[in-house]
């Protein structure tokens, strides 16, 4: 998106967007989501409004590219950190396929129960995804850009799960991603109970049961 | 929660409540929540605006009872038109146990399906829920006073079909269920795909297979 430029002039613009996003995901936690304002998030980042109003249509839409750049950059950590690889787009690289689905899916939904209790994202996450639930435009925008490509991992994996015999062959990946996905976001937007590893596990295991073949 | 009263008066005051939750439902369905004032409802409604705020704190809790009015007029409807019993407290008769686990969930995971995709309805729900999402106060409450009186009925149906051998004796209900309607409210909250019947059967057919004991 951004124009190209010099390489000092790229630089600084990424460090200023880069500013922008951790202004915007601060302010939120702080001041919710109502009373932050582009002002807020230009002072707050040190760069004029200006700078904001030519980036972005919208406090949403830096909110929006905030979690984006957060996403690129866990990608970027976990495909460091274990070793694995990272793919040239900055994708994540995927959930692990250890041949072993029922712990392959317990991990990456207990790392998805951390982030969901991090108190330093739940507020911006929390106010993004009640956006998108009222404003059908952004709500796509939401899916389209953030979880969707999240969702592409479990389809995925589970076609892969299809492959080795672990799961149905007339079973639709595309939903039964659901059975796991769907009670997590559940349960931690309405905070029916708390989201626990403990719960994490159980669902997967319930789940898991209801793809695999019938013997 | 009204005050005893002559039968007169009591009646005016359902009258009078009645008509400020179709106004509230219908005010937010066609400006918005964010539109949505006490004075707007009341002038809708045709009562002074001492007469709400005589009885509820906030918008939000003029809608909040206007669902629960909603639940305990389709309860009545329910039980009149299927020849079932109500409840004397007037809350729904439960899901039906016929013996046939899936077809009873499907039945009731269906019908839930039309509430959601029901034009007249989901403005005001979007409204509350994506409002309960960043207002933990407001949450709980939509959760216990809307919320665990739905999901205990699946409790109660799972528990009969535990003793009836069609569910493992190791599960717990209580998670179960989420399997059930987190697929279901995920879908239609975020938007990611349509929300249809055939959906519903097969969230039913892929949760029940997890359930049922291992041969």
């Amino acid at each position: 998106m951004a124009p190209t430029k010099a390489p000092d002039s790229s630089r600084r613009s990424d460090r200023s967007r880069r500013a922008i996003h951790d202004a915007a995901l601060a302010l939120v936690t702080e001041v919710g989501y109502g009373r932050t304002t582009i002002e807020g998030i230009a002072a707050r980042a040190g760069v004029g409004k200006q700078t904001i109003y030519r980036w972005w249509p919208s406090k949403a839409a830096v909110l929006m590219d905030a979690f984006l750049d957060l996403a690129g950059r866990a990608a970027e950590e976990a495909g460091a950190g274990a070793g694995g690889e990272t793919r040239s787009d900055g994708t994540a690289p995927g959930i692990p396929d250890t041949g072993d689905l029922v712990a392959d899916l317990k991990l990456v939904l207990r790392a998805t129960v951390d982030e969901l209790n991090d108190p330093a994202l739940e507020a911006p996450t929390r106010a993004l995804t009640a956006e998108g639930i009222v404003d059908a435009k952004l709500g796509a925008e939401f899916v389209h850009k953030l979880l969707d490509p999240q969702l592409a991992l479990y389809v995925t994996r589970l076609r892969a799960a299809q492959e080795a015999g672990d799961v149905r062959a007339d079973v639709d990946p595309r939903i039964a991603l659901e059975l796991l996905i769907g009670p997590l976001m559940h349960r931690w937007l309405l905070r029916t109970l708390p989201l626990t590893h403990a719960y994490a596990d159980e669902i997967v295991d319930y789940a898991v049961g209801g793809l695999a073949p019938r013997t």
